[in-house]
């Protein structure tokens, strides 16, 4: 939809960021992208790309973004302190704060960067999976706590999220392997923003491997841009292709790799996040 | 060596920081870690990570490090600052620059935090692979303009670095993938500064696909450490194994993920960088 009845998408509505003065914005956040605990990480770490797009002195697009959840975000409203430390001639570096009430509860670093041609080569390439609309890749209906989960669109191929209700005998997986289909819902054309939030879409792997719902929470997030801007708006509203998987478990932590290809096979994001779990 | 006699290890000289006053603390680049432009990137990120291990007020051992770097560091004294922004029950967030005459050439997230017994699986084993001292795995010699790689002992498997002096027929290789056995030399047992530094010791995978030598430069590194301190404890001096691939090249930038495993297969950690190329 065009025109001036369009209207706003919940995810611009939750990843809305306002310059007050100088490097400081308003945000707020919004139910319709809640978790268990605070917002879905994703959006925050969208939030967050947005204030830097929305900087008056930023330069080209985002190439790298990490993203530390330091402490819970309480419903309500937020502060963004995006300040830009290092301007080169082909790059920017920023740091990032979240903040509630004085009190810090995510921090964050980003480079922008201009693209420029040259030699190139995609060596992950998208897995050959039966498509979004195949019987048998349904869509994945969340528990009504996870909020968030409503505004995404979710096919799984492969290693789909356990049932909320444990049953006697837990169906433990061998592998932490997700692949999955995945865009908004609505429909809304990807961009650097929103490809920030799917590289977080791909629930806890322990989930997975245990065959139920644990306590976990990421703690820092790592997501990487491949995409140009032309790239990904060629991606217009079509499914993209997520697989997610984790290397290693213990002592309280395991890590998370993600990758985002387009419906044409471009490898548009990877994302790393390390993972706090009890259990 | 122990003892009053016993010399100091030239990679613990290289990270040697001071605390001057409050957050602040004091740096020297070494020669013995410089690189083609400025000191190897591994001991600039270890020397971080040092910086937040003597902080009066840190909690537990580190789990994730982000290092962004912003520009180049010159031969000389540098400056760190480490604020820890956020203490948790059991974890601490920290923000970290690196200064030069007030100038930031480097910033820097970690997050360190308590560990405790949990359910725990390995799913990225240890490739099996000849060892160290098989015939045919032999230690790589790096050129004189690549002084950092003089106190390593490069072991390749598979995926050597190309010969600095370029030939009419210049042997691309079909995959970035490179399989090395490394540690210190002279030997040093490992911890986690050392770990850090060895996370980015595997040279840019563009050299390995384009078959030689370009200008390239990590714009962000970041490290998840699986391992405990007793895990570390238990590698001593031996050779960890490493495996090193890229998943795009494109646009002027790769990424660059690598895992180091000890040799009893345990896997230390996992690292992930953004590495700006030309050519």
């Amino acid at each position: 939809m065009t025109g001036i009845d369009a209207p706003t998408h919940p995810f611009d509505t939750a990843i809305a960021v306002e310059y007050i003065d100088g490097h400081r914005l308003a945000g707020h956040t919004c139910p319709d992208y809640a978790n268990m605990v605070g917002p879905f990480g994703g959006v925050t770490a969208a939030a967050l790309l947005r204030a830097v797009e929305r900087h008056p002195e930023r330069v080209g697009d985002p190439l790298s973004l990490t993203v530390n959840y330091a402490g819970p975000i309480a419903d309500g409203p937020f502060e963004i302190t995006a300040r830009p430390v290092r301007t080169n001639r082909t790059n920017q570096h920023w740091q990032l704060e979240l903040t509630q009430d004085g009190t810090v509860t995510t921090t964050a670093t980003a480079v922008f960067g201009i693209r420029r041609d040259t030699w190139s080569d995609l060596e992950l390439s998208m897995p050959s999976v039966p498509g979004p609309d195949t019987e048998g890749v349904e869509p994945q209906i969340f528990p009504d706590f996870i909020a968030w989960g409503r505004n995404y669109d979710l096919r799984f191929v492969a290693g789909a999220v356990p049932d909320v209700e444990p049953t006697a005998e837990i169906p433990e997986n061998p592998d932490s392997v997700s692949t999955l289909w995945l865009r908004d819902t609505p429909a809304r054309p990807v961009d650097f923003a929103s490809l920030t939030a799917m590289s977080d879409a791909f629930y806890p792997r322990v989930f997975l491997r245990r065959g139920r719902y644990l306590p976990a929470g990421t703690i820092s997030l790592t997501v990487y841009f491949h995409a140009t801007a032309e790239e990904l708006a060629a991606q217009g509203t079509e499914y993209l292709l997520g697989r997610a998987r984790a290397n290693r478990f213990g002592h309280g932590h395991f890590d998370q790799i993600a990758h985002l290809w387009g419906h044409d096979g471009t490898l548009l994001a990877t994302s790393h996040q390390l993972v706090y779990f009890k259990g």
